[in-house]
């Protein structure tokens, strides 16, 4: 069964605690088991990751990019936190590993603070869900598969 | 039945045709097709309407503001194409208006020349979808569906 | 009877209703009442006008220049709401038909977000009133007669 | 009897010889009937100051709060001049001391040179009037009255 | 016999009472006399247009497209007037039409307000000829003919 | 006794009446009494001044840096309110009598208008205190004394 | 005990060795010492922490968030060294943590690159200490506790 | 019979060679021969010459207004290349010598990289001519002609 | 006999002791009777003057202005040091008094920090001299009466 | 035997297939291999490290200065990959650790994104090689020897 | 008896034809005779020079740089016209050389176009002299005097 | 034999006395031997030269273009000194030649003045060397050979 992997970027462990008004309550525990239920309706499995350290999250697009070409994992759903408007780095990781990748943000970053309406991501992503809440996740998963399967 | 509005602004008429690297080959009846059999999955009754007249695109919200508020249309998807870019009249026809709108592109406008990356929608937006193709109006009504209905 | 012409551009038609925060609670039929009195007041008759098309708002402007050069109007007062920050057009429709216009505002649109703090008529604006709520329309009023009347 | 205060900025000691091309050939005290007789339609007192100095023209603002609280003073009309460009200190004083403030400008500093194109005032004044020429006055005097006037 | 369609955008009918400095004393009537003159001097048919409304300039370059690709038209030569400094929707039109464009300016932008240096047109015009007076009309055509005719 | 000068720039005399969010309750007395108690216990005597005056604020600093030099002064602890981000003569004032200056402000001034972010003083400032409310004026005179004293 | 966190990021281990002109001739170890001193006179406990690792900070900050709402520990005294310039997921782990953060620098920032003007801390930050050396932490820990403790 | 200048800048002489993506496939010959067709056309003797040197160019000029002066020069038809965007001397070589210059271009410049967005040129030049290839040499020399003679 | 006044701004009266590699070791009485000299070369008298306070300034200018018409006054030489930078009002005080004024620096502002090398005062100064010690003011004064003494 | 440390950042694990057409189809132990045979021809060991970590290699540049203070390590070669574009934790490392440093780029960056013209490492490296492929570090380590060995 | 080399940039040759509004009416052989009468005066011989050739000039600064050396000349009064706003190597020429240089404007700068403000030569000039006149020669060579004679 | 053309821009005839701190104590002359042992080694002959004259840069640069076509020479090795950061023409005069360029600076250009960080030869080098003092030549004649020689 192929799959599909939700990555998450800094500070998204905090979620349900953190700024509830811009994130809402839902926990990221919350947040794995509404992917679960989407990848399961897919057709999918999921693996689902969290990681403050940028270093770690250019790997596992690296190794993403490897199981794509292996036809073991669809694609990425990528939730970059704070690094979506700091990181080259992964935006160089998604074009060298040569992964599908959807970026999505709970909240509607272009409604806040003027450094949060810059990504390095988006010019490189496969397609952009923004301000749906948790439930972008379940959109971007659809639109990974709708773009990418078969 | 409750309402969709699927809303296209300048330039859409041509879809199909106009820069197909960019847009594809689908047609804007092709997305009318596709919005219909998605909006009768979601259960809603679909209008769809395309102007290039920014005057018509803003009594549209109007509208739908007063629907809205009369329980007869769940929100608005629009695409708002190049007025995305320039419009404050539109950003502010949405919030006077108080009408749930989902902002979508087809292309990614990210990854195209620097004046298609701000918006003046976005802001207003209660959720944004960029560069799935005409699939992404599917994804847009569904995040409409999923934040608003009941 | 001389003729004063009050000009609203988009949106203002939701006046009332739209962000009354911003913008109080008077409906635009409530202003033309308050114009109404204000030009008998002044001596002058009134005609009243709402328009989302920019390009109706610049076939006005041109019909008061003819006006105007006929003696038969005093001038406008323009309420352009958000193309006020956007239209060359409206700007050099002014200059064009040599109309002496008013720039009004109801809200402070200098305390609100940044798009807002420039605007293209101000440079050929007779004059300028913002921030004094629905009453600015008989301000405006009051100051095209000062500045024009005889 | 309560009382408006008039205050007048930098340079508008020079008024009717300054830049006869902008600024008209009224001289300050020329201003100062036009606005003793306003007030006095208006059933008001009126204080009628201009100064040079920043500090000073603080001082009249913290002194005037104190005036509106007591209930003595209504609120201050005042053409800040160049400092409306430079003094964020002004601005802070017309926030702290909670005092109602009309800008107004004799010329259209909009069609003037770029430095003139911002006031840190705007964005705290309660109204603004721009470009009638000293009968801006009048119309700043009765702005305040019909905005804050019982 | 083939055709030639000079399209004029907003206040352009004020052409001959307007800013008499920078634009000269023909009226838009002139012009059409001797775009006439020149269309039948290349062996072509004229159509010529003026409006004020975006959303009609947008449609008339769509129908120029289709008669293009019929054989119909040869191209447009298109004086947007303010709308080439603020229109992406007119750009997008001449792109997703594929209509041959030759953009002209009758007086020098260049020498004008800041405002009027930028041209979203510019980018996707086959030509640019600016700052002839009316007779740059007829430079047009011959630019557009001499491109594009067989 | 060796003595610290606390220096107080425009509108400080408006503290604790002053937009209580931003700057707390306490009067400019109440900072006077606890500088007071902070240098007793430091072991210096404490001038404390409040000026509105650009100019007079430039003399203090003068004349603190004559009594630097004399050994009479240690130094001065400066809130230069909104005169902070405007003035370049206290910048120079402080440079040219090369008296030892703490910055302090009592909110948080990057946490507010982007204006207030750009300190000219910040450059030629020994240390800066900000964001600690009035009981930020005791941290800097420590400050002052642990880099200055002895 | 309750206890407060000092945190050190990337080159601070470098700390009397690198730039003494900068950064003074106090290594890392004589900071702790420093720390220690000051935490005993205040009544706290005191863990010392450096990392070079972006990642690392943020767990730290999250950690100490829990803390925090134990009662375990009082807030965070965060030099951030270069990251203070660059890390949006640094912000954003002290808004989410809700962790009393005092932002310190021990040279002064300010009279450095231009690129080290900006701190993306410094708005969430509750009080920040800029310039004073080595000795800064102290300040630093001082104003922690004077806004904090009960 | 009165002399028309056609006068190319730097790097023209490799016309042929030279990025023919941009500048097509035609040599600085070939535009001598069509610029001589042209002159003898409009019944004027033509001087054709390039420089790489900016004051050679600005040599030119001067003598060209001299000539213009005598009645021997009719004016300059000026592809000044890559002077274009960085020379002011020869913008005021233009005003200096008074001679009515054409500005012309072979590519069409904004379609290109942002350097090549401005010229110096244009604000001085009489008229401008840009994208229509070799041809646009024509042109220009017409719309030299039209405006300037008789 | 006829006057001229040179007029010192904010930290001049620090000259010789502030910054001497800037500024040299001339005191401001150097540089009077510097002054006084080159005055009674030049057959005028000299009125020689410092302050730190900028309504000060301005009022000096409004008199000197007065004294230009009455003929008393050839003009001024201005070195205003930081205000030279900050100060609009004393720009529009040399426009408004219409008083000659040379502005002078002793130090080179453009081999200096970024915020010195815009001038208010030169766009309105008759001359400007820069960069020449306290030697500079002799210059100056020679620059005014040879521009303009009879 | 002295050592020469060549270091390489983000994504450079990727090398040969990523963006072949950018980076060319030699992979990183391609490059291991060159190295060690320039080294080897050089008369130095190799030290070759890869980290998509900014923390490791922030400490890599550590170790490296006190290996140069202990004489064993002649400096490094460092391809910083994304992070030079990012990185003043980089930036300061080199500055504290005092190693000499060589920037090495395999692209040319200057011919791609704006958002890689400019590097927080230029300012601090001893010497910067860009754009010859992989060869490039050959040339680097030349450099490294010509500029610092003995 | 030593030199002082008058240096004169691109068409400085047109003065007195050239924009006599800006320059005046004088000629350069006018100000060659002026210069010869004050150098006299001063005890200096005259070089007076003009070119319009950017690398004429940067010859004639190599050389005077020699001859200052060799004590043949005292310095350089350079007027380099547009080069000002756009030569670095004039910069770079006078650093190199070390060359004693005065800057002059006929005009004042600072007055006319944006692009006239900036000076690449400032920074570097050991005095400048703007906006008066003709005579502003005579002032820069007498301030070469004051500044660099013995 | 085939040849290496070595260029040198503005001012490189000054090195050795040109700023030593910046450039070393070598002489132009010590640069061409160390770039004919170079050549030696490497199996080309040399030709070196110096010019301070655009035009004459732009004019080597294509008969280095055609010698290149012709077999005779492999690329230039180019430092434009002055003119790297403010010539397009030279920019255009590589890509028209078509000539193999390796771009050279001996200083560190990236940490001095802000204007000298951008190149416009960068985009369109074939390679860069920076930094290494005149032994840069040696390494970018080495890189030029690398990557073009068969």
């Amino acid at each position: 069964m192929k799959k599909i992997i939700v990555l998450n970027g800094p500070n998204l462990n905090l979620l349900g605690q953190r700024e509830p008004a811009q994130y809402g309550s839902h926990t990221l525990q919350d947040v794995q088991v509404l992917c679960e239920t989407k990848a399961s309706e897919l057709g999918y499995a999921l693996e689902f990751l969290q990681s403050n350290h940028e270093g770690e999250l250019i790997e596992v697009i690296h190794r993403a990019g490897r199981e794509c070409k292996a036809g073991e994992t669809l694609g990425v759903v990528f939730n970059a936190g704070a690094y979506t408007h700091t990181s080259v780095a992964l935006h160089d990781a998604i074009v060298g590993a040569e992964v599908p990748t959807i970026e999505i943000h709970i909240s509607n970053v272009h409604a806040r603070e003027a450094f949060r309406h810059h990504s390095y991501l988006s010019p490189v992503a496969a397609g952009i869900v923004v301000g749906f809440g948790v439930k972008g996740y379940g959109l971007a998963m659809e639109g990974l598969v709708e773009k990418f399967a078969g």
